[in-house]
């Protein structure tokens, strides 16, 4: 037998979402003509603003000339993107150089890759319910031990539930590094300032490193919460911010986002070396695509999509208070978290939806040990579909 | 101070990119008046064939719809380029299933990330000179010890120089991974059958895992070497194969490539579920761009470009050996790998042929121990600017 990593094996069953992809399949094998309403994996279906396939048709042509050919690109990103980023955070004051902005492929590859600059022995916190790729990637790398039921030893995991408003608790013990992520994902819930001001202290306090997913900031309604991390005073010391241009502008299939590592940050020059050794820089039409959103064009097309979106939420969120089920989300973020009826377990309550609806959502229990009882409903959909699988969906309830 | 990944103090100076870069930006800045010829970085410098610039504006163009908008894809790659792929094998007699083969943004990454399914203490050779990404990864990954002059404590080097034909002789100790590159980078050298199937058989003999990097194999010319590791029997058992559309196809700033890992590997299902966990697919139209390079235009454009590198290739090399300079390599692959004068140390002969032609190569020192008094052209230019480099590199000599 070759030399093989130990940790992969104590990786339960499949990541989340191709283990829905593989039910669904499954059911639509044996239930050839059903429609089903995809509702689970959160990936949007609007199409891509005008102004970024304008920019991105544009980037090819000039790929095409001799004149304006490009071959490999800086790792970081083009100047021309990391000075629209950087004026962007600008405007909510944030100051951030373009230095500290790293333009990658998505922030999947983000948030899995950046454990790779801790030590080996660093203690991890993880809100619960979880983006399973916060921990799946720490097993890999054998930060953990065993899975016990959902949770793994050695993980720190801050229950985030309905009982404390989705508001996780400080550790109670030494934490290296934990993530956080506002607007969450799954539960829709924000941090506000003094909340973020409380990890930032306690960070710097603690020697500890914030590691911000804001993906969904685009989705933040309430002008009173922070978009960024930066924003808080103190934040440039300990803390890494992740964004994403995919649900922001639909780049779920174009792939692009950023990390933000500021100068002060221990973290910067080893990223940057991280960056330049194992990561090629981004695709040159997709980062000429990625400057278009930031437009007048592409910030108003953008936000046309997000209202649409955000509608859809509003839709899911009141029909369902409406039919008396507990909603969560949803109003600064393009998720709704619902509580099962009767906290049925939510592996039975999406089988039962897939089975009884066609309707696919994404199970809490598959964000851990928290999301047990919940179910989450995403509102990247086709507001036609939104309806329809409401009304299907308060058949089964 | 936070918890940080202790293997990073390790590394030795700059990625070797990066310092090229670096050292050529520092003269251009005290000679701002200086026109640089650029046979360094190995970046291709022709236009993206026009196949695939139609490809990618078609499919930017259906992201754009209703009806063609594409979210996230499959993570391993879309059906039609997997397939494409897999039928391109075939033409060499490799029998590869679609599903072996995983497409990703390009074979730095690839073979960056490789190494994360195996064990910490998995023991690690590469040939020396080699390409700085197999060796700098290991080491962040904790495999080696310091750094001894610019060897690493703990990985296996196999001298590859003229003195043994550019031929890696097998490890004489425990090897648990090799990586293997034909054609060569840097040395331009490629592996024959007879060599080829001399370290399957020993990876087999020895439970040891054959990484072989073949981002180069379009540029072959000799019918009689192979193109894949595929091509050789019992390599499904033992080898990994990296390929990409970088310098295939000019994709070097689009970014595409993939990894074949058969499925009797024990890696097929570990590299799938670090796929799944840690990417998110490659960019809709760049995969369509891909997929373009397989078609008739596509391959005619691309094979011209090859043939115009090739040329320029064979006039480096016979420019020099008519100075009297031992060029290697250059007839199956875009690299030249010349002997510096006197074998002067060749950061050395970097610098002079810097200040004194303005033209950058790459130091073979760079790619390790043994490539120390060497020096390395790349066939990537300009067929106008290949000749006046090569007139200003004589003056040097």
């Amino acid at each position: 037998m070759p030399c093989v990593n130990p940790n992969y094996s104590k990786l339960q069953a499949g990541y989340l979402f191709p283990e829905i992809a593989r039910r669904t399949a499954a059911f639509l094998k044996e239930n050839p003509g059903a429609e089903i309403i995809r509702m689970g994996i959160g990936d949007v279906v609007l199409p891509l603003p005008q102004a970024v396939c304008e920019a991105m048709k544009k980037a090819v042509e000039e790929m095409g000339t001799p004149e304006g050919f490009r071959g490999y690109g800086p790792e970081q990103g083009y100047g021309f993107l990391r000075e629209a980023i950087a004026a962007e955070f600008a405007l909510r004051g944030a100051e951030i150089d373009p230095s500290e902005i790293f333009v990658s492929d998505g922030s999947k590859c983000d948030t899995g890759n950046f454990q790779e600059l801790f030590g080996a022995d660093a203690k991890i916190a993880v809100t619960d319910p979880v983006y399973p790729v916060y921990v799946d990637t720490n097993v890999m790398a054998g930060r953990t031990g065993e899975a016990n039921g959902v949770a793994y030893e050695g993980l720190v995991y801050l229950p985030t539930t309905a009982e404390n408003g989705f508001a996780p608790e400080l550790p109670k013990e030494r934490v290296d590094v934990v993530y956080l992520c506002s607007p969450n994902n799954p539960t829709g819930a924000v941090m506000t300032r003094a909340q973020l001001k409380t990890w930032v202290d306690w960070a710097a306090e603690n020697d500890a490193t914030i590691l911000f997913d804001a993906a969904y900031e685009a989705f933040i309604r309430d002008p009173e919460i922070p978009h960024s991390i930066f924003e808080i005073e103190g934040a440039r010391k300990v803390a890494v911010e992740f964004r994403s241009f995919s649900k922001h502008a639909g780049f779920t299939g174009v792939r692009c986002g950023y990390v933000v590592v500021p100068k002060e940050s221990p973290f910067h020059a080893m990223w940057n070396r991280r960056h330049c050794t194992k990561f090629n820089g981004v695709s040159y039409p997709v980062q000429r695509g990625a400057e278009a959103v930031f437009s007048p064009e592409g910030r108003r097309q953008c936000m046309a999509n997000i209202d649409y979106y955000m509608e859809n939420a509003r839709l899911v969120r009141e029909t369902l208070s409406g039919l008396g089920v507990k909603a969560h989300g949803g109003e600064n973020g393009p998720y709704v978290w619902m509580e099962t009826p009767g906290r049925e377990p939510s592996w039975n309550f999406f089988d039962r939806l897939l089975r009884e609806a066609n309707v696919v959502g994404t199970p809490g229990a598959g964000f851990g040990a928290c999301g047990e009882g919940y179910f989450r409903l995403s509102a990247f959909a086709l507001r036609e579909n939104v309806e329809r699988a409401l009304e299907r969906v308060k058949r089964v309830l």
